[in-house]
């Protein structure tokens, strides 16, 4: 269920948006208690002048590195869930990605549980 | 209204994308009410390293052709709209594109009606 | 916090594409009072078969100079507000980028104000 959007800027390599994907996808599944198959994630990579970020807003100092995540999700995660969810992702993209945790921009966009369909026309998760 | 953000995976001829174009295009007008001009889409191209999906997720098959679309809309709804499109998009891309239903995902984010202006810097649908 | 989606066909300047992100940006502060440092944009370039749009829907004449804003922000401005934001972008993009204000398309998605990390694995804005 969570649409994951990853956005950064080129000329990462391939193994380090695999870390990327894998390490954001693990948190869901630790955090969120989401199945470890329902995983379904978009990257895209933007060029310098396209990818455009503060690097010192809340005295956090961003890099070229950033990494920014938006996850659109069912809603009804308690605040504690989602908390913790930042910082599980954070924590694995630093010890499996490398990357700084200043370098982590995180936005959920929630949903009713009805607005997803999985393949075949259906609503999966409607009761 | 709807903004359509539709990402698939490179190498699909510009003819496949027009008709999922205008598949997710015909199904919204059928089932959700909007007029024919109402059509504001962008589609987006994943190498296959970007495009992350599982290909078992609740016992669905899918396969390099799946298409996610992530449909913004203003809420308000009914489930069985919904419902039906899904179905209908479903069903649209399988006749006209040649899509395997169980390749088509769909998530739908809701908003104010308000929150929408289509140009000249007025919120068209505010009342 | 915004999380901004600059949608646009292919074969801008990057000097145009500067301009764009720094009129939204700059009427995202002048009309929903965030900080100027508060700046997050992705810029997404589509070819004209990716970036599908209907040159007359309510009236009003779009060309292939269209701006498609996508705007992810924390819930709670008053209808007011959003109202003079829509005026804003459409009168600096006007002013500062050139563009005719038909060509400006926007659409807000409103989230929690939980639902941001900002780095760190924190939630800066949840209290």
């Amino acid at each position: 269920m969570p649409l994951v959007r990853i956005s950064l800027t080129t000329s990462k390599p391939e193994s380090h948006k695999r870390k990327v994907s894998e390490a954001v996808h693990r948190a869901l599944v630790e955090t969120i208690s989401i199945p470890a198959q329902d995983r379904f994630q978009v990257i895209t990579e933007h060029s310098p002048a396209d990818f455009i970020y503060d690097p010192e807003y809340m005295n956090i100092h961003r890099t070229n590195d950033l990494v920014i995540i938006q996850i659109t999700l069912s809603a009804g995660r308690t605040l504690e869930v989602r908390k913790s969810l930042y910082r599980r992702i954070a924590e694995l993209l630093n010890q499996e990605a490398g990357l700084r945790k200043e370098d982590v921009f995180i936005n959920l966009v929630e949903t009713a549980k009805e607005n997803w369909s999985f393949g075949n026309g259906e609503a999966q998760y409607a009761t």
